[in-house]
């Protein structure tokens, strides 16, 4: 894409309403537009990442067998009175709606209880079992002052699974290959290195749940990891008894921020008990469906890329969900510069590789600015000098390191 | 896929609170679910289809310079004001909720406002002009009486496109540009034959909107077309003036039922002058900006498939947005068939061919009125006859025409 095109322009100065650093570093750099605290529209390179974090979740839930769906926001009273999961005072994070009859409706904040009900058309026996569905759907939740820009949104996109037993068992196996599968969605995403299997409070059914933390000071929790062992304590069950547990000593624990980009969580028949959702066994005996359910906040994920790997220049975007792979510069307007750079461009372009064109009649310092800001991982520089040394001038954005490197040895580092 | 896996199943029977066909078929075949009047959520096979119609959109909206972006549900109530679109006595689809804090929100039935309000952050010169950009977001409508099916939703999936000029005459050039791309993205899905472009009433800077609307006894629209010349009048217009103006005769229209499947409009400076979205000429002198608008109800596009293809077996999906290409059945328990099934459905899904492979033990009957009823575009049968016929039984689903295949022959279809 020419630059020149995209109809998003950077600045140079932090919004003055935001403190987190993604929020900032994402407005500054034309990535998102703020709406209202915790409400961000996602603009074309913005939209890119994002969409590329969703396929990279998406082909981990596929290969544990989700089938991928999508629900509503709008949700109905009732259903969730039989989970008890409707009153204010229960849920205190519900944003609630009214049809023109005067019917109340609330904008759905997770999905176990619409899941359960679709569910029950179509799980009738044992043969039925296990099934496992996701989403990647617009979340609300009324969050009373966010301030942590795409980390903690009142709307946000997150990808929900669920999936469907008849034995505690075999949730249990189902369980571990998510884990699995979590595993390698940060390490896809270019947080492998920094993010922890986190033991977390569980609830009536379970005695745990796990979190992934991704370490930042920028996180709203507190961890005790241990780094041999790979993996955490969330402090909410941080004690002698959970420690003994585990077979943990609080001398090899290191306490330290994190941010939590995901939750997984054995609900037993929490949910299918209370909205009827049945299997028969064998002998035809009725039992209710054992269920887990696994989160993953998709935008909360790309914030959490920015707060650990942005640095002083701007964002930094590992390979696999940058929104370009190359960021291709111009520098100076003589008659070889613009040629250099286009058959450069139409080369890669030709190639089916994602390039960003600055084609932009703007000043070096300028456009150099832009490109750290911008955290394209590869910036590639045409120019007088570059033209003349016979090779280009190829930046690893987050290394720092410089090389010069032809043009078929650029399109060999994808 | 196999069956087997498949988390849905079919029914027989209608649904009896649906009174739409697109929504009794798509429930019956389990391509959605209904939430409530209105408001569907899309499981799998559901999902496929409609992913498909997206990426024929996206690439029809990119083919003419749109950069695809994503705003939010939740409006804020100053926003809409400016344009004089927040009151319910004015605009009487929206929803409202509040915030923790008391303010009021809206959830987002339309989105010029916002992207206007982008916008002004990003357009100031003449040099930034034109732009485009489009998203795939839920819309939310309160609508009073939704019966209709996916056709007319409380809460669905619409494309909207808005464009910012700073002349009419590059407006004008662009409109004409976005009017081809829709009449491909009809021709795409496979309703090409059945949609007109349409003159409906316009606004205060407009004579006219255009719709598109694709006849069927289902719609809720009364159009007056004329096939020869492959246009038509909405009936809100359909005025002696507005015939004499158009060079038409009222003996050459024939009335008909229609669907309104698309909607495009120009805005002129509706939305940038109350919200002060402006450009500088190059002589350094300020002008509202210039706008279009281009609507598209990616489920309602679905829902309007279904009722002008589907027939008296079922769903008529074309190849285009199928969820599946082939739907592959074996019938009979034989060692042979199953192991001529199974070896076929490796060989497609070898080439990466979208197969739903019905592998279910269930009856000869069951099996074919299913496969009926899913409406995939080719039914393969694999039976003890068609193996000792030495090749594959393949039916059209659309015209039912049956031929028999080799495995090559099969795959040469797509």
């Amino acid at each position: 894409m020419r630059q020149t095109e995209l109809f998003t322009k950077t600045r140079r100065e932090d919004p003055a309403d935001e403190v987190s650093k993604n929020a900032k570093l994402l407005i500054r750099a034309g990535y998102i537009h703020k709406e209202m605290a915790g409400v961000y529209s996602f603009l074309p390179l913005g939209l890119r990442v994002l969409e590329k974090i969703k396929t990279i979740v998406r082909e981990e839930m596929n290969a544990v067998s989700g089938q991928e769906i999508l629900m509503t926001a709008l949700q109905e009273k009732e259903l969730w009175e039989k989970t008890d999961r409707w009153d204010d005072a229960k849920v205190d994070i519900w944003f609630k709606t009214k049809l023109k009859n005067g019917t109340e409706l609330g904008l759905g904040m997770s999905h176990e209880e619409p899941l359960v009900q679709i569910m029950k058309d179509h799980i009738k026996s044992y043969r039925d079992l296990p099934v496992s569905a996701y989403q990647f759907q617009t979340k609300f939740r009324n969050e009373l002052r966010p301030k942590s820009g795409i980390m903690r949104g009142r709307e946000f996109l997150m990808k929900d699974m669920y999936s469907f037993h008849s034995e505690q068992s075999e949730l249990d196996t189902y369980y571990e290959k998510v884990e699995a599968a979590y595993e390698r969605v940060y390490k896809r995403v270019g947080l492998g290195d920094y993010t922890f299997k986190t033991f977390a409070s569980g609830g009536i059914f379970t005695k745990y749940s796990h979190e992934y933390q991704t370490l930042s000071e920028a996180g709203e929790d507190t961890i005790y990891i241990s780094r041999e062992k790979n993996l955490a304590i969330n402090e909410e069950v941080y004690t002698d008894e959970v420690l003994a547990e585990l077979g943990l000593e609080r001398s090899e624990l290191e306490m330290a921020k994190s941010i939590e980009v995901g939750n997984i969580f054995k609900l037993s028949t929490r949910y299918s008990e209370p909205l009827g959702l049945v299997y028969l066994d064998e002998a035809g005996k009725s039992y209710p469906v054992v269920m887990g359910c696994y989160g993953l906040g998709i935008s909360r994920l790309m914030g959490t890329v920015v707060e650990v790997l942005a640095d002083a220049g701007g964002l930094v975007w590992p390979k696999a969900i940058a929104p370009f792979s190359f960021h291709l510069v111009s520098l100076g307007n003589s008659a070889e510069v613009i040629k250099g750079a286009e058959e450069l461009y139409k080369e890669l372009a030709e190639q089916k590789i994602d390039v960003l064109f600055d084609n932009r009649d703007l000043s070096a310092g300028e456009k150099l600015a832009d490109a750290d800001l911008l955290g394209v991982p590869y910036r590639i520089i045409v120019s007088d000098k570059t033209l003349a040394n016979g090779k280009f001038e190829v930046k690893d954005r987050r290394s720092g390191e410089v090389s010069f490197m032809t043009a078929s040895e650029i399109t060999a580092l994808v």
